[in-house]
């Protein structure tokens, strides 16, 4: 099952609405880029690989859907999409890297295609950046689970399973590959305020695979690595700079408490996340609505006016992770020099 | 204003009720031993300080309330409510101290004491406990305080403030004392989950009396000492042995994060809370109900059936503890034999 996929009967951009997890499991058909990107912003297709995929499978919707007769409208019409595909959360950088990659496979095409030549490049190049994903997951996961042995327990926080990605995931595509391998592996899984992708995702994707899974608050991680439960920490990245890995706001937490009780700490990441060519002082860290955490639903959990500080990610500086698990093999952080 | 006290007009214990926190705050007047344990139970009085004083007008309530016209059935009846009370949270030690204390001073009446005076005695008994709440919080306060420099910027966890005891607080009564000598002072509230009291209590009593408060959720408290915002970490404790503290769930997480960092971790708690004759080890843990972390209201935020690990407590080892701010003193855990 994928996240995210091409409906060809219909035209159609079809996913996961993963806002409605984990009470339903419903797919949704989206057929204009105006629904495209309302489920981006309100994120029903949410995680950076996804994204990726999201962005390519915008641009081919908006040239299937296009009324254009001739390349050059059709062409103008894809352009128009693509900037406002862009713009539905421009600090996803996965996004538009995704549009771009569709556009450009577009606009090799040349002057002599025709009007679906056309439709057909922007969808071979969504459909290889969705193909790709799964293969770099699987090929990622595949070498990550030499690091796991039969019966460790491993804590992971936020979701980096395959509802961030097309299919597979990142630090539970390791967790996966060790668990077809037949080794046992159970997962506790910090539930990640203030969206709580750890409890209605992460939880809910483990369980639907029958691996054992124990949900826990962020705040419990001290206390069971000082009982001694876990074996091992992976996570996710949202971006790997040359001194700093960011992801998920907690991730900081769980590194420092993973090198106090001497559990090796790992991240799972593709090398598309790689950018070495910056330091954790030159990345602004994006700052949510106060009340993600004031308020849940209709309940008011603060003081309405409240100060609020909510960043949305957190850097974990090189020294306190263990290995990078990447799809061209496992990397530790000196050695990081050589992906450059 | 206090968090719970006698009514004697309506012969009633009057209360502020927690559970409308922070939408809205409202008292309510207990008219029975029965609305008494309701109001225990559903957490409308909380906090271990507040419960001692809940015990102790509990008993004055139903001596207040019984029909009886002998002292032989009044203190029949009394002794009868101070079971059902004990009953209502049997793992709050407090509570049931606080019941004993107010049953021993009818008791020590005497055969010849009158029904009136047996109730007098009950009451004398409950407001003294409350008024020794409120100055044993004072002075603790006050010595804590001398910890405090003008400036500071100190993180806590959960609510040891005035809605834990009867009055001024612990953890918050510190802070209060500080910025009653004049030192400017400011908070960040970790929101504590999965119950909230760092954002629906401490977030609310710290706005009321205009100290500055910013709001996080648990797993920031790494990024924020990192970031160099937090001076010092100050929180309540539940029961210190002679080898730890036991505080709400997430507090060890901050001990090891304050070591790491170099930030000062005190833990602010009256000499009631010590209980030197027992060690870590011979502590169990409560654990709360798995619904507690699935759901919100009426948000399911986990699949329904998904195993959790829900600790009320944590237990973080003396050595993370700079120092423990009492009504008699600060004492380094070193110096911790001279109190048993």
């Amino acid at each position: 099952m994928r996240t995210i996929w091409w409906d060809d009967e219909k035209k159609a951009v079809g996913m996961i609405d993963q806002t409605l997890l984990p009470e339903r499991l419903e797919d949704i058909l989206v057929g204009s880029v105006g629904e495209l990107c309302e489920a981006i912003q309100s994120l029903r297709v949410r995680g950076a690989p996804a994204l990726g995929a999201a962005g390519g499978y915008g641009v081919a919707l908006a040239a299937a859907r296009s009324a254009a007769t001739n390349p050059a409208a059709l062409l103008h019409d894809v352009r128009e999409a693509a900037g406002v595909i862009r713009a539905a959360r421009p600090t996803a950088v996965n996004l538009s890297w995704g549009v771009d990659r569709a556009v450009k496979a577009v606009d090799e095409m040349g002057g002599s295609a025709g009007v679906e030549e056309i439709r057909a490049a922007a969808l071979a190049a969504a459909e290889l950046i969705a193909g790709e994903d799964v293969s770099i997951n699987r090929a990622l996961g595949d070498r990550g689970a030499r690091l796991l042995e039969d019966g460790d327990v491993v804590l992971t926080h936020c979701n980096a399973g395959r509802l961030a990605c097309v299919g597979w995931g990142t630090a539970l595509g390791v967790i996966r590959s060790a668990v077809a391998e037949g080794k046992k592996i159970s997962v506790y899984s910090c539930e990640t305020r203030p969206l709580h992708q750890g409890s209605r995702l992460t939880a809910w994707e483990l369980s639907e695979d029958n691996i054992p899974v124990t949900l826990i608050c962020d705040s419990m991680a001290g206390m069971v690595m000082r009982q001694g439960k876990i074996d091992k920490v992976i996570v996710g990245a949202d971006r790997i700079t040359r001194d700093a890995v960011f992801n998920k706001i907690g991730t900081y937490t769980h590194a420092v408490l993973a090198r106090a009780h001497g559990i090796p700490f790992y991240v799972a990441a593709p090398i598309s996340t790689f950018d070495l060519a910056h330091s954790e002082k030159e990345v602004e860290i994006e700052e949510r609505d106060a009340d993600e955490i004031r308020r849940l639903g209709e309940r008011q959990l603060a003081p309405p006016g409240v100060e609020v500080y909510n960043p949305a990610f957190d850097a974990t500086p090189l020294d306190l992770v263990t290995a990078i698990i990447t799809e061209r093999g496992i990397f530790r952080p000196p050695e990081m020099a050589d992906l450059g």
